[in-house]
Order: C-alpha cells, then sequence, then structure tokens
C-alpha cells in the first residue's frame, strides 16, 4: 500500500535513515493484553546486530531499543507500539568518497534517478539498518503466534552447502575485499492450517512478497520451489493419510502452502541474497553528473550479507503470519 | 489487502468459480480517455484459453470477453471497468467423483479446513480458469505502458531446457497420465527507470507477490535470482559506463531493478511452475470424514500448467508495472 | 483506498453506469457458511427501487438480483461474492439535451474537468442507480451483523418535521417540477461495544465518510450532533448506572460511539440530503465550450431524493458495522 | 485501513499517548525536494499547544517537534518523514482518581470495553494530545498544496454566534467547572477542480471522515450542509457563468463539492464540537468493576475544547486535500 508500511490487521510502518539520528517502526494491530517489554525485543536485535564477529560489518551499535508507546504496565494496550533505535556509531567520514559516484549494485543510481536526492551516507533508506525496525517488529509478531516455531539458518555460502568449508571461504573472501552470495532457509512449525486466502491474498505470495522485500535478496522459493520443476505430478504431490485420528503428508513438497493457504506442514521457505556491493575490487561506475569513473567502497560491510538475513527473514515469516492469523480469526474465526 | 484485489491505484478485484455461470473482475483506477475494447483484450484471452494443442486442457471455451462498464464511446471513462465471461463448457459430471476427497497437491484440502465449505467442481475458485480475468486486466494494464514490451516464455519444462525435446516429452507425459512442471521467464524491455519505492513497496517484491500469486507457481527469482548466490561480488555487480549521453550497464544480474527500484535496464523474471496435481496415477488420499481413501483425477487436464502460464506472468507483470508507474507519477512525477 | 471500494475486511467493489447494460458489485470478505440466496436480497432492493409511488423517479426497473459467485448449494463459501443486476429501462433519448451542457448542481461538470470524459446518459456514474449495488452489499453485511436491527427513516422533507404534512408538499413539489431537501434518520440497536478503534479508525469516522458517499447528501451528524455545540458538558455527557448487571447510559448524547469506540448503545446517526439539481426550472449554466447558456432537465427524476436514500443509508451503515465487527473480532476476540 | 493510518498516497501514522515519553507519526508518500525544516513545522504546533490563554489548558508542552528521518540537508528525500513531540508536563498524579472510573462522555468506558486494558494517565490515545502530530503531518501536506490556503475560525460557542459574547461566556463557563461546544469552519482557497473520485472516494466523503475524527467532533456539513435540506433545487443548485474565459458560480451551496469531485470554488466544511466531558460538576458514573459511584474530573482541561481544534481542523483538510491531489495526478496527470 504506503512505501513503508507492510501488513494488513498486523502491520509495521518503519523509518529513518543508516545516518541519521535514529531508525524505528510504529506497529499496529496488535492484540490487547500480551507481555511485551524491552527486555523480550533485544534478544532478537542483538542476533542481528553487526559487529559481532569478523565476517561481518564491524559497525558498532547497541541498537537498544525503546518502547515509546503502546505499553501499559508491562502489557500491549491495542495502540500503536511506537519502536525506537538510536544510530550511535554513523561515520560519515566513510561514505564521502561515493557522494556523486554510484555504486554498482547499489541503489545509489536508482534512488538519484528516482528522487532526485538521496541520503549518500551508508545507503541512508536503503541500507540494510533498516532491518533492525523489521526485526523488532517480528518479535512481537511471534507474540500472536502462540505455539509456532520460527527457525532460520544459512544453507550455502557462496558455492558451498557444507558449513565446514564456510569459515575458511570466507576468511578468503574477506581478506580479498570480495564478497559472497547465500542461501537462507526458514521454516515455521506449528502453523495451524487454514492461513491465507486464494487468489491476491495467498500465504505464498504474501510469503514471496515479504523476502523479496528483504535487502539483496533476488529470489525466493517454497517447498519444492524451482526443483518442483523437475518433477512428475506422482512425486511432488504430497499424499494424505491419517494418524492419531489426524490428517498427515507423507511429504512436504508443497512446503506447507497448498492453493495459497496453509496445510498445517511446516511452511518452508528459502531465499538467495547476492554478494553485497560494497566492495574493495575497483569497479567501472558514473558519476551523477554522467562522467564515467571507477569506485572502490571503503565502508565497513559484511562478506556475506546473508548470513546477517536470518534473523529479519525470520522476522518477517512471523509478521506475515500474525498478519493472516488475525485475517483467518475476523472471517473464519467462529468455526474454530 | 483484500483477499481477491491486488494493487493500489491500478487495481482488479477477480470473482467467480471455474463450474459457476461465469467469472470476471473490476478494473480500477484505470486513466480516462485510453482506446479500449472488447476487439483489444480479447486476443490475449485466446492465447491463454484451453484446448487449443493436445497438450493443454481439453476444455472447450469461448473465454469471450464482455466490457460492461467504465467505456465510453470507445474510451476509459477513468470509473471501473467490469470485465465479464461466461463459463461455457462446465461439464460438472467429471468432478463427482472428487466431491469428498482431497486430491493430493491440490487446495481441496486447506479450502475445506479454512472455510467449511468448498465449491468441490473443478476446484471452484483455486481453479486456473480464475487467472482469465487476470489476463484480460493485464491487457488493461499494458494501455498504461506506454513504450513497454512485455514478453515472456517457457524455458524449461520438466528436466529439458532444449525445446526440441519438448513435444515428445509432453507426449510422453500425457499419455502416461502424468504431468510435468516448467520454468517461465517474462521479460518486459522499456521500464521507465524509478518505478519502485524502498523497504515496503520494492517493485521486486510486488513481483515476487504477484508471479508467488500465480496457480502452481512454488519460486520467483530476478536477474541472476538463486545463482546470485554463487557470484562474488565483483561479478554480480552491474558496472555503468555512458553511452550516448546516457548510462547503460555492461551487465544485468540485477534484473532490471535495484533497492527496490527500476534500473530503465530489462527487467527479467523467472518462476518455477509445479507439475498439476490432477493425474491419472492412484493416489493415496483421505475424505473430509477422515477416512484414509485413494484417488484417480479423471477431469481434462493439463500435462504442464507452466506452458499455459506463460499470458498470466506477462499480465501480471504488466498489472505491477502499471500500478508503480501511477504511484510514481503521483508522487515524482513533477521532476520528470 | 481505491475509488469504488468501501471497507477493509468486509469490503465492496461496485461498478456501472446508469445507462450502461448493468450495474454490479463484489463483496469480498464475507465468512462462510452464512445463508445467502437471490430471495434474501431481492426485498430490500426492491425497497429502493424507482417507480413505486408518484413522488420518486417513475424510471421502470426490476432491479432483478444476481449471485454469480461465491455462494455454493445457498451458502457462502468464503469467497467474493459477485452480484448483478441489468439496466432494464434505460431510456437515453432523454438525456440528448444534456450532453454538452453541465446542469448546475449536478456532477455533470466535475466529471468532465476531472477526466476530459463521461458518459453523459443519466450521469453514469454519479447517476444514484449505483445505490441499488451498495443495498444489495449491505443486505449481505446485515447476515454478520446477528442481533442487530438497523432501521432508518425520513425525519423532515423541506422544512416539515411533521409527516402529515408530506404528501402534499411533495405533490406541490413535483407538480412545480422543483425539487426538496430532506434529513434522514437511521439508528442500528444492539450494536455490541466495543467496535471502532482510535484515531484514524474511529467508528464514527468511517460512519460519516459512508454517508457523506451517498449522493446527494451534505451532512452527517451523530447523536447530538450539531445540537452539542449548545450544550454544556454536564448535559451533554451521558451518566452511567448499573441495571439488572449491566451497565446503562441515563442519555445517549453520544449516539453509541465515544472516542471511536461504540458504547453499546444504539448508534444514532442523521444526514441531510440536498434537493436533486433535475428540476424544470431553467438554469443559467454553461456547455463543455465555456459558452453561456440555459438548461431544464426533462428526465424522470426524484423529487425528494432523500426519501429514496432511507435503504442506502441503512446498507451503509451495516456494511461499516460489519467490518468493524470482523476487525474487532480479529484484534480482541480472544477476549470476549 | 489500519487503526492510526490515514490517507492512501500522502498519509501518516500516529502514535503516542498522553502520559507517554513522547508521541509522534510517520508521514509517508511526501513528493521529494520539497523544502522542509523543523522551523517551518513549529509555528503549526505553536499555534495548538495549550496554556497559551486561560480559556484553554494549562499544561505547559513546549511541543517542539524533531524531524528523525526524510529530510536531507533542507530538503525531503521521498523516504518516510519520522515526527518526535517529547512530553514534558504529564503530572500523572492528577488522575489518579479516574484509574478505576469511567468519565461519562469519555473513551475510558470504551477502551477499557475493547481492550480490557488502558492507559488512563490522561486519557492516554485518546487524549486531544495526540492531534499534534496530526498538525506537524498537515505542515508538511500545505507543502503539496501550492497556491491553496486553508484556514479555519471558530464561528459560534455555545449558543453565541457574535464573538463579542464569546470571552465574557467562557470565563463564566470556565469558573463553574463546566464546559462548551462550539462550531468550526475551515475553507480552503484555491483548489483546483477534479480533487476527489466517484462513490467510494469522493472528496467529501474523505473530509467528512478526517473532520469527524477529530475528539470531540459530533457533525460535519459542506457548503450549505443540514441547510440545504431546506431549500428548493433551484436555490440549492449553483448556477455556472463565464468570467474572463473561465469557469464561476453564482453560489457555493455545494461547498466547492460535486458529486465528490472539487469544483474549484472554495471547500467549505463546517463542524461541531461537543462540549468536553472533563468537568467539575459530580457526575453518576461506574467503576469498572461495575459499581455506581459518582466522579469530579480535576485535570487542566479545556472549557471549549472547540476553540483548540481550529489548527487540527485545518491540518486534516490539508491531509486529505493532499492525498487526493497525488492520486489526481497518478490517474489524470497527463491531462493537465
Amino acid at each position: 500500500m504506503s512505501s513503508n508500511t507492510f501488513g494488513t490487521l498486523f502491520r509495521y510502518t518503519t523509518w529513518g535513515e543508516s545516518h541519521g539520528p535514529a531508525i524505528g517502526c510504529v506497529v499496529d494491530g496488535v492484540p490487547p493484553l500480551l507481555d511485551l517489554s524491552e527486555e523480550y525485543i533485544q534478544p532478537f536485535l542483538d542476533i542481528r546486530k553487526p559487529g559481532q564477529t569478523r565476517n561481518v560489518s564491524q559497525r558498532q551499535e547497541a541498537d537498544q531499543v525503546k518502547i515509546l508507546s503502546g505499553v501499559f504496565e508491562g502489557k500491549t494496550t491495542g495502540t500503536p507500539i511506537s519502536l525506537f533505535i538510536e544510530n550511535m556509531d554513523h561515520r560519515s567520514k566513510d561514505y564521502g568518497d561515493i557522494k556523486d559516484k554510484y555504486r554498482p549494485g547499489h541503489a545509489d543510481f536508482t534512488y538519484d534517478k528516482k528522487y532526485g536526492i538521496r541520503d549518500y551516507r551508508g545507503g541512508g533508506r536503503s541500507s540494510a539498518r533498516e532491518t533492525a525496525s523489521r526485526v523488532a517488529a517480528g518479535a512481537i509478531a511471534r507474540l500472536i503466534l502462540k505455539g509456532v516455531s520460527i527457525e532460520g539458518r544459512v544453507t550455502q555460502i557462496g558455492p558451498h552447502k557444507d558449513s565446514a568449508e564456510w569459515e575458511s571461504f570466507l576468511d578468503k573472501i574477506r581478506k580479498s575485499g570480495s564478497s559472497a552470495g547465500a542461501i537462507v532457509e526458514v521454516v515455521a512449525k506449528g502453523v495451524p492450517v487454514g492461513l491465507g486466502a486464494p487468489v491476491a491474498d495467498k500465504l505464498d505470495a504474501a510469503i514471496a512478497s515479504a523476502m523479496m522485500g528483504i535487502n539483496a535478496v533476488k529470489g525466493v522459493e517454497i517447498g519444492a520451489g524451482f526443483g518442483a520443476a523437475l518433477l512428475g505430478g506422482e512425486e511432488n504431490s504430497d499424499q494424505i493419510r491419517i494418524k492419531d485420528g489426524k490428517p498427515y503428508f507423507l511429504s512436504n513438497h508443497a512446503g506447507g502452502i497448498l492453493g495459497g493457504i496453509s496445510t498445517g506442514q511446516d511452511i518452508v521457505v528459502r531465499m538467495a541474497f547476492k554478494p553485497t556491493s560494497s566492495i574493495l575490487t575497483p569497479m567501472k561506475t558514473i558519476d551523477r553528473y554522467d562522467n564515467e569513473t571507477e569506485i572502490v567502497t571503503k565502508g565497513r560491510h559484511d562478506p556475506c550479507v546473508g548470513m546477517r538475513g536470518v534473523p529479519v527473514a525470520e522476522a518477517m515469516l512471523a509478521i506475515v503470519l500474525a498478519d493472516h492469523l488475525l485475517r483467518h480469526k475476523a472471517q473464519c474465526g467462529d468455526r474454530t
């Protein structure tokens, strides 16, 4: 709908640039009387925050979240929850060189062409820093999803699916000033059957939008995903049996979603992160006055942004599921 | 937003089941004074319609579109355009057998669990028949996209990327009562730079939602897509030069979108279609009373639904681009 | 949101012009398993339809509604309900004279200036005929509002509050080719406490939008309304007591809404209808080529459109309440 | 849509309670390259803020606005603008008495019944303090409305239309611990013809929603408003002539809006504010445990809230017009 709002009933609106005074978001539609505190949200942000290992951005941020509204005496009130995170370490000097040059593979070019102006300090609005807000919103979404667990993990870094190879590969990438892509998988267990809706509000369509909206993601698949194109119908269709009086499926090629609606099986989503465009190799580019030039990006960046994408992907899945759970309750809640 | 409405400014709302009297949609937000007639829309529907070759569903439908409102003396009036397509050949008798049984891989199970009721004749609302409405809406969207061409094609059927092998492969599939998956690619050329928006309204997120919302699609990727995970930053980042006084890119791994905003390069989208679940092999399943049973689906179906997905994917891309073009004009139109 | 869609969870999208082949709407978000038939909706349309007494438009319309989707074996399926009403008596010849001239007080001028084109036959989209769709949608909304009654009535015609004077006043108006305004009041009884929300989604704001959106309405008030400006706080504030273990109010100046949320008292809404601009007295106007001229409107019109506004106002109130009931259930349903 | 978001393209989302640490809003959809600073917004807030004369609340608030995002080097960037206003003087002790009792005429009762919890300090979210955010958002909306002036004024206090009587009347009201209602009129001059849309997005419907959504407003009318019910069609319909080559109207009973679309005449809106429910007279009420009791509200309140409603009503009108201007540009901008 709006450029910075996501969701229908459970919805957040984010704001803030990487080098402004703060970032944050407003989370609306939260049911009342849920236990909520800054202490509950903080650990989710701590997982995402930079500077924790040598293979992620060395930017130092406390990422301390403050709740400014919507909570009274430790409980949600049903009114909008304003979350606020101060930017501490925004060393703008690092970015002076890219003020007028466009970094290949980065949003510099498109922002400038669209708006005619951009906050060039560290990517401004297009910085992955904005995703801290989504992680905080996702923590609140989880409160609505009782009995649902959502967990993500990196399954591939560059060409390597074996995690034993990752550390040495990343050391090499980091030292050479290069960057690597990654595949991330998120699984939601315990999702009730019936979330989603036909046609324009398919649960998988909402998930695809949520994941493709994460910085650096270039592909999203659910269940068998692109691999489903290789299968025959007999193999791909998940057969159904009864166990302990309940339906269960003999496989999960559907990734937990059929016809846009959750089946009750695990929801399995995978996404591809491109390698970050901030690299030390000089790249051919132009400046905003259409002069050809070269650029080297010297900021503190992640050699593999996909690794830090895990908590963001988890948060986005929680947000989509919480929104659809509320919507399902509205339309079909009397049946259950 | 709503379960059957897609888009913000250019938006359509679809209705109708595969075996009801008719299907259709309401297209809202169309600028006035565009030339529009039934004769203009019909060819787009003719491409999608079934029964044209032996390797698609043999259902016979005229798919004749009627415009019921929003057009006066051959021009759009700016008011909602109601499109109406009668269902001619809805032989319900074919579906009696699946009244109480859930077809594995189909939406039967989830609809029943969500709503407690479903129109079991031919999939009802989950039938691919609904996509005829989207194709018609897409034809109108193209009117807004002057200078933009949108073309899709099948690039893979089952495991075969070489189109010379497709016909014999599909014959084999069809005769054995099985089904095959496919990969479809859609390319939009001539898209202006600047469409889309950061964070919640990224153009790629909207495209991902649109494509994943097409029946049987299980994966979506843009530009290098999942392949981007394998590349280093130097390779993946598209370098920029000037030619004839204009920026151009030395490659297009971004698929025409950076930071959620169009670059002016070709927008390249690929999606994976699963094999249809309607197959002649008996499959283990349950009925709605939780009894274990088997099912064989005998209806007239597509051995490879991906093939008929091409015009739908083209339509959805047109709809997303038209919507974002109008939105861009609203916010940034004074600059251009 | 969109120009022709109203509501968030329970929502309708209308289409059609007064002199096209048909009008209709798509109603989305309806819970499944409600009993719904054409026979149930028809009586609501019969009340609204023209040609029934001498003091309303003499246009003859069967206003026969058809349900094209979303209902299966007499029950709603949870998918969009397409309602279809054919236009029978659209004698376009009556309107030739106003093709190029703007009727003062009518939407001719603004449509032409906005869109550069308009369907001049009978007002096209701005015709009160479109309200038949809303009445049909309102009938469906009532199914969701179990235990709620919604009834409207005319309380004033022209300057006359005493209904005994209305018939002779209207005869005089009609014979002189003039028109009269009216006040309509709608009361909803049995509305549960808690519908609505603070700030942007106040229940009274939604009602105001719904009512002001009815053709010819120029003012809306709730409870004491404009009269509240004359009162002191002691008088206006409704005191609360307990009766039979339940809260009740000693008065209802609030009209059933406090802080944007329903109190459980009767919701009382009043609105002012202007006199229709279609009158036989020659009026000064211009044509679309900016020539000064005069106009007399000879079509079949209502001397007092407010009278036919009653079922429309009832329908709109039902739609707003149904939407907010579903939304309340989503956010706070676990509490009740 | 969401409970705390208003508008489609130009939209704000507000957050914050009267006695929390701060209030604020996020304004989205603002075109880029507009001059914007805290110094520009502040004067609009200064007009609204309390404690300035003896006849308004004596709460002392600096109401100093901070811009936290969306502005770079003095210009809007097209990304969301976060506005932040600290709460300075939130003396919670005044409110201890009403912790469990419901003030008649106030939102206490409905909030508690809806949410089962409320921030009882000063009304929490239902406090008029929230309107500071709307005033700030309105200041930004004005930047989009070049050539449009929007001015409001009180036209009636209690029963008094003559402003000479107001001061003594209010002194009497204040000293007696009572409160008075008021009528406010807002006029927008210079609005271009063509804003708004038929049926669900009528400009007058949006204005009605915006105004009825202001705290304490119980009625809204446009142009002749409720008075239109008394007129005949000849009198009410504004005749049209040409002057200096341009259309002009001989009267403005329509209040600048016909068929939901602006005519280019002055847009004239009036609204009724009820007397505040915070009065010194003991009133019958109940507590949250359903005990009958009495209450006297001792906080620092406005004897006539309508007076402070003027800048809020101006802001809301600016917001509606800015939103519709952008929407009109999107759909019909190529024509103008």
